[in-house]
């Protein structure tokens, strides 16, 4: 059989599996697969995809490409705009232009630092090992070309093509010469070293011969699909918590009151200082994203009502986090609260939120412990990167005593505009008190964070409640806006 | 009774009633409502909205403010933007700055011609109707001030205060004098007579007494979310639609072929004609939307293939339609479509697209007989909004006898790699092909329009088929990139 002839016949045979890989992916829902496209652009980043486009059933196609961020983007944190930009469970992925784009160029030009660099390339690490975690597959080709063998090929056309080489690969990045592409390659080396791993590996492909190029990463492809379907995907194994050593509810004065008088005169004038703070000409610079937990009846609902009342609807939401959506099940689970986060000058209010997962996740098992014991650290990554793009992260738990609780239970159910809210679900949720008391103190022990504290209020007087709360809104948001 | 009292026992009764009702709306993930505010500043738009915030529950509410188009809005469809921000099925949406606030500004500056407004204002109404005829609940509240009585209040302060309304008042409507506002007011009555229905009724609510003023929205709202729930919601009655006259399947040459090398020769030759036009400077300057339809196995993806191998993967998106999930399911039918048409200088490709409402769902019982009649002409204005904005829709029908089919369907039982592609469905289907048949001539009849035309091509040879569709396609863009 000649070389052509056996070339065909491997490639048909590499494409049928593949159709067939995709398409059990796509039954099952499972995935994404991201195949991340980097390298020399002579090598055929862009032919590589379309060689894809060919041989996958394109419907279950995307491809991304970003270029230097824009527009709102730059005030957003750095990974916001891929992680929106997810591709749905059951697709394949193609980046061209990923999330290592915009530092190995920087880095390249000598206009980032080395401490920066590493420290992005970590975060994108962690990113990578979340998404994995959560059933993403991450393939990362680095299309290379090999230099030609002087033994072969006369000095001078050698020359010629090295020079062609270098010249055109640089279409992608900007001006450099090829001194400069130099420092390209050897920060592409550094960035293998420093962000491959087992769960999303960086291969390097030689380019030069496109047949031999795209069976290569199509075999990649293959293999990494099946593994997956098989269910033997490497999961990221580094929960990194300590279970809490306090039993913060337990320390609480749940006796705090406030007589109606008192209240009506507070809550006036914090009310007209939100107010006041909210028209503040540096409030529209940053955003503000309000986290509100704690347990059923705690009172959460009409706290936010007293703060939302303060600021104009137009740049205010206020999300109600109910059990995720079969689609958003299918995707990772901080997605959705990704979607949420703040814009520039806006007002976010989450009414239970992204730290479902180590509540009622953790308590009913909704997920693996592994999962919910990382979580921790990848809420406190979420929530940072937030805070880095100008985002206040304010906190709150209402707690209230599960007698409480019963009162307030009853109470409800003997008033119409309040009964709505009760459900068979609640009552059940009882029995497990302490399970979620204790995952609340896990909880505030792993994430109470400099930038984004947890302040814990207890909601037995809910006039008390909502004073304390509207005053740490002022507060925080006064001292912010006097940094600023 | 104090009338301090009976107001506010009325006000509670009242928000009861609403809660209950957003409730019950929201657990049967029914609605959105919408309603528009708009009118004049003093009388209270923000504060009318606050109102609501504080009377339902605000984790269901969303605020939509839109102010001139910026950025990419400015070359898509005008109404573009607000189907992309329908709030979701089960929530109530608030409207400041709704889809009437540009026309109205720019027909009181005198910057719009009657001709021009009376055009827009008709597409907003058939776009209502649509959203109305979807289960959308649309309000529209214009918000006056009565003028002050002359006997009750001296001159002097009747002027002054008259004089603060007419200033304040135009805070949205930028820098109107007095007299130009009473340009905005004859608008908004001109508005109200074109755009007022049964189905999307405005109304004129002073807004001197906000009590009065927050409790007669508040009724309003209460009554149309209670005929919503009783079922009693008023639908669109207007279908406007023939029936097909000819069969175009039965006129076609399906015995059209084309030999391998003829085949492969051109094959080349108009891929090579697309990838130049593609590179065209004007191509990025419109965009292109290729939809494909055609029974199973008639050979679409193949054809879909051969095309977007020509075009670059990174303003490329090809789109397979498949059933609705519940949450599609539960917004206005063309939002999926309207949320993927391309971008400018991008080409989207639907495999399957908008028409299944009046192919499948027709067929399969999936949506009332007056739903897919009134289809036609909502699919014509989406596709005639599409190309006012730059997009040129190219439609194909890909024709196949039902032995062709039958033929096809044994050789893929055949074939590893498409054997996925066949279900039972697939075949219980073809028993209805009389009635998919009679649908594609309907369709046909009623959509076919100048600017977004079908193209029936018979593809008993699938290799003619390409081609076909190959040639069209160059031969629409060349024309497009030569008239800009």
């Amino acid at each position: 059989m000649s070389k052509d002839k056996s070339l065909k016949k491997e490639r048909e045979a590499l494409c049928e599996d593949l159709l067939e890989a995709q398409f059990e992916l796509q039954k099952a829902n499972q995935g994404p697969v991201l195949l991340l496209v980097s390298g020399n652009d002579l090598a055929g980043k862009a032919e590589l995809i379309y060689t894809f486009y060919d041989w996958l059933d394109n419907r279950y196609l995307n491809t991304r490409a970003f270029t230097v961020p824009r527009g709102v983007e730059r005030k957003m944190p750095r990974l916001w705009r891929y992680w929106r930009s997810l591709p749905p469970a059951g697709t394949v992925g193609f980046y061209l232009g990923s999330w290592y784009h915009q530092p190995m160029i920087q880095r390249s030009r000598g206009r980032m630092s080395e401490a920066r660099f590493s420290t992005q390339m970590a975060q994108i690490t962690r990113f990578e090992n979340q998404l994995v975690a959560e059933g993403v597959l991450v393939l990362k080709i680095w299309l290379h070309l090999e230099r030609p063998q002087t033994q072969d090929v006369p000095a001078k056309t050698q020359q010629a093509q090295q020079k062609k080489i270098e010249s055109v690969a640089m279409r992608e990045w900007g001006e450099f010469s090829a001194t400069e592409y130099a420092k390209v390659l050897a920060c592409a080396e550094h960035t293998t070293e420093l962000t491959s791993s087992a769960l999303a590996p960086w291969v390097w492909i030689d380019g030069s011969d496109p047949d031999h190029r795209d069976l290569q990463v199509g075999k990649l492809l293959l293999q990494a699909m099946e593994h997956k379907l098989q269910g033997k995907g490497l999961v990221p194994n580094d929960a990194d918590w300590q279970p809490a050593k306090i039993d913060r509810l337990a320390k609480l004065d749940y006796e705090k009151a406030l007589a109606k008088d008192v209240y009506k005169r507070k809550l006036a004038s914090l009310q007209q200082h939100l107010r006041d703070l909210a028209r503040h000409p540096d409030f529209s610079k940053g955003s503000l994203l309000l986290v509100f937990e704690g347990a059923d009846a705690a009172g959460k609902g009409g706290t936010i009502r007293r703060i939302t009342h303060c600021l104009d609807p137009r740049i205010l939401r206020v999300h109600g986090t109910r059990a995720p959506t079969p689609e958003e099940r299918s995707q990772p689970y901080l997605l959705r609260f990704w979607r949420r986060i703040p814009a520039p000058g806006t007002v976010v209010v989450f009414d239970r939120s992204h730290y479902g997962r180590v509540l009622v996740e953790r308590v009913e098992g909704l997920c693996s412990d592994l999962r919910w014991q990382q979580a921790y650290a990848e809420i406190n990554d979420f929530e940072a990167q937030l805070h880095q793009a100008g985002t206040q992260v304010i906190k709150f738990w209402l707690a209230i005593t599960p007698e409480e609780q019963l009162a307030r239970f009853e109470a409800r159910e003997q008033t119409p505009t309040k009964r709505y809210k009760l459900t068979d679900e609640d009552w059940r949720n009882r029995d497990k008190w302490p399970d979620y008391a204790q995952a609340m103190n896990d909880m505030v022990e792993n994430t109470d964070t400099a930038h984004a504290p947890w302040h814990i209020i207890p909601s037995t007087s809910k006039r008390y409640a909502r004073i304390e709360a509207l005053r740490i809104v002022c507060e925080r948001l006064e001292k912010r806006l006097k940094q600023s």
